[in-house]
């Protein structure tokens, strides 16, 4: 049931006039409301606050100005289903199983023919969460895959509405089905068809619905005094992108940053729902997204990633730093920047722990828990590992980014005009074959060079001194490895989103081909 | 007279303690105080509020927060002296004289060895605000020619303690003297000598003598209640860059950075000096920088551009969008942005406006009065023309951009290692050659596409709409302009500074050699 726009701004004025006096407001709960909001393929340089030229994101600029702003957050991939699959178990892809061992290096993500997802054998942030009671809900793109036993509800949460994979599509229905929509276990519609996105005009209502969805959802736990944690991932910037007609044409900056203003938009009405119901000192929310942006798509169809190098799917800066900013009134001290290196699986080790709950202790969790560092802005010495597939391709300790293998894509591809570094080109680092440095890495100071534009020489001091604290943390983190069983090597087509559950009541069930298993070729 | 640090810093304390109960202080001033703060080759992501990742920035993003930022202010050339003498004259270089005709399209600028300066049939913005009583004073560089009729106080400034050219050297005063340091109209010692810049550690108290000269001069003025008009251009982002110990090795950006930190803290110190003799509210202050970061002189020696093209000396966005903020506490709304296209000529027609002056009726200015713009944030239609030397290489209407010209640098320059647009390449666009595109000129979508990555292919409409209206523009433009006599042509080695006035007393004149005139080389 949608509400309209103007019935949430009149029930966010009503409720800010009146909820405050008979709202519960406890500002030291135990188990804090827990919000996080997971963007799709939105860059680092796409907030006005991390110099967007346009300065759209008025509702994200707000919420860093009342809370901490991350300016040294990254991925655990430049990939958006290993990102996920990080964010919620705290463990890198090559630990979790979101990679695969089909060729060196290559991202690999979930397709509809994929058929892998997350493992029965990871433990997932909202399984912890119940725990202390938390009532979990993803809305939007879930993207650890497809099949029954992936599913969000299998793996801890209790509610969901949206999707399995991209928005990708239209499809015919025969080759490919369209991708289905849920509502909790249940197929509700499939994209293009009852969730409709015009491809020619970008218009589509799913931000909105995603939206109201959440809104919806704080309330109603509110009212029955449950914590809850809610994983808002919408994917509006995710070519096609799309936005609502109250957004179409309203950016200077085209249809991507009509997406980003509907996004800050939503982002403004959720924080503005909590200090209504009087829970916003009661709700740890953080900001980020799930890759660099997706710099190939041009100009119409994807964001910045500032002044980085390259975008998704690399593991230059462009494709791993990602915008952050973590809120939550009364608790962590508003309009602070914090220098710690962070990364999404640290959203696993932080939430746990403003929860209350501790970290399985069965096995390595990369996560940190920036719970310090919200409270008091310390920081903790710790490095970012940049996986592409199985292979560590970079490291960075402190300010040194050391890279062990270099490559954008392949001579074919971008022959082929697949680009994933446009008007950028760092003479043997942007590389089209896959460079091997490991007995010479190359290594970029990323405070005075964050674009990795310049290698520093191999025969200073400060090289040799870089080069030796990094190669420390490398050995250590290479001999406490144990890769995960890859989840991403096989696919098929008759996996696909064919017959969802749901489809018989809705007369949608479409019929799989032959089951014939290949291994997935990952080209990059 | 020096002041310390502390001592200013008690100065502040204490007058904002008491200054407030004698202070004078009519907030609707007919003649406010007017103070422009220009950076030397500072680009526009050095600022945390404009995306700098290390966001060193404090004092400037507080003035944003306080002020109006303007996220799309050009300079009027990517080189210094040109965009000087642009901002004081409120015309283009082309107009002003301040460019050459030695050769097609390139810059020029104030060498040691430079014949012409600033001509006297130019009308400066100080000789106009003197009418309504206004003591004017430029602290730092001057770079609108060295010889006697080209300096400060020969065309409108009544103070000046700075140097006429650039901190090159050490030289060793046989070839070439090094660059001497004026109090007013005489030399009180020279670069490398009486005022020490530290080329191996970088260590220099320029910028804290700038600092405590703004300082004073902003207290004799307001105790003599007379208007004032301060002209405050440090030069420590130059290379070779420069800071005081206290600043050295405390950035996360290194040398640079550190500089960024003292330029950031001396800012603080004006704008909190202004609150505490109680004018702040008397006083219209606008800080922006002269061209863009010097990307060629590398990552230790030079800034950011942010996500734009190239840098100083080109025409690409990094070399001419400056970071610009405008601060007038109860005149201009604070936390504001501003999508005006602004330009530093408009400080000239804009600061008249602010005094209650009018610019000069006999000629054409370039210069626009923003004040609707400051005042109610009002967006006032009008192009952006980007020159290099005699050559218009583009120009931006509304959110597009044509380049009619697209230059980097020459083969001879690029293969000697000097790279203008370092880790950046866009086919046909960032050419190493002169290139002309006056029959289809290269159309980009800034907007959308800040970097000049994508251009717009020249068959679709959008092209032919932003084509046709911006040929509308260059051609009223070409039809107006009526080039300047260049005074940027001739170079000789007996016109350096050898003997500045005020070196006998000192002792220190040297011997100039026989005049032997040359048309100069500008290679770029």
């Amino acid at each position: 049931s949608a509400m309209d726009v103007c019935l949430i701004q009149t029930l966010i004025l009503f409720c800010s006039l009146i909820c405050c006096f008979w709202a519960d407001t406890p500002s030291n709960k135990s188990t804090p409301n827990i919000i996080i909001i997971l963007m799709d393929d939105m860059g680092w340089g796409d907030l006005g606050v991390f110099g967007q030229p346009s300065k759209e994101t008025p509702n994200l600029d707000s919420m860093a100005a009342q809370g901490m702003l991350f300016p040294n957050f990254y991925t655990a991939n430049p990939l958006c289903s290993p990102s996920r699959a990080s964010l919620l178990t705290g463990r890198l892809p090559v630990r979790n199983g979101f990679y695969t061992t089909n060729a060196h290096a290559r991202n690999a993500y979930t397709p509809q023919e994929i058929v892998g997802g997350i493992s029965r054998d990871e433990i997932l942030l909202p399984q912890i969460l119940k725990k202390k009671g938390y009532v979990n809900k993803i809305i939007g793109k879930w993207h650890l895959g497809h099949r029954a036993h992936h599913l969000p509800l299998e793996h801890g949460f209790d509610e969901w509405f949206g999707a399995p994979n991209c928005h990708f599509g239209p499809y015919n229905s025969s080759d490919r089905p369209n991708v289905p929509v849920y509502n909790n276990s249940q197929m509700v519609g499939r994209y293009y068809e009852e969730f409709g996105i015009d491809k020619k005009t970008g218009e589509s209502n799913l931000t909105q619905i995603y939206l109201e969805e959440g809104l919806d959802f704080i309330f109603h736990q509110n009212m029955a005094q449950r914590p809850f944690f809610l994983y808002w991932a919408a994917d509006a910037t995710h070519a096609p992108v799309y936005a609502s007609k109250r957004f179409l044409g309203k950016s200077q900056r085209g249809r991507y940053g009509d997406a980003v203003m509907e996004l800050d938009y939503s982002v403004g009405q959720m924080l503005a729902w909590l200090r209504a119901l009087g829970i916003d000192k009661d709700t740890f929310v953080f900001f980020t997204s799930d890759n660099g942006a997706a710099v190939m798509s041009g100009p119409k169809q994807s964001g910045s990633n500032g002044p980085f190098l390259c975008g998704k799917e690399t593991t230059f800066e462009g494709g791993m730093r990602e915008p952050a900013i973590a809120w939550w009134p009364g608790h962590i001290p508003a309009g602070t920047v914090s220098q710690q290196l962070g990364t999404v699986m640290d959203l696993f080790s932080t939430s746990l722990s403003v929860a209350g709950l501790s970290v399985p202790d069965d096995r390595l969790i990369d996560g940190l828990d920036l719970s310090p560092v919200l409270h008091n802005n310390t920081l903790i010495n710790r490095p970012i590992f940049y996986y592409r597939g199985n292979e560590m391709m970079a490291v960075r300790v402190g300010p040194y980014k050391a890279h062990y293998w270099t490559w954008s894509n392949s001579w074919e591809e971008f022959n082929r005009g697949i680009n994933f570094c446009p008007g950028q080109e760092v003479a043997g680092v942007t590389t089209h074959t896959q460079q091997e440095h490991t007995m010479q890495p190359l290594i970029f100071h990323l405070g005075r060079d964050p674009g990795e534009k310049y290698s520093i020489s191999a025969v200073t001091k400060e090289y040799q001194d870089a080069l030796s604290r990094i190669t420390a943390v490398v050995e250590k983190h290479k001999k406490g490895l144990v890769p995960g069983v890859p989840q991403l090597n096989m696919c098929d087509m008759a996996v696909m989103n064919w017959a969802p559950p749901g489809c018989e009541k809705l007369g949608k069930c479409l019929k799989a081909p032959k089951s014939q298993p290949w291994k997935c070729d990952w080209p990059h």
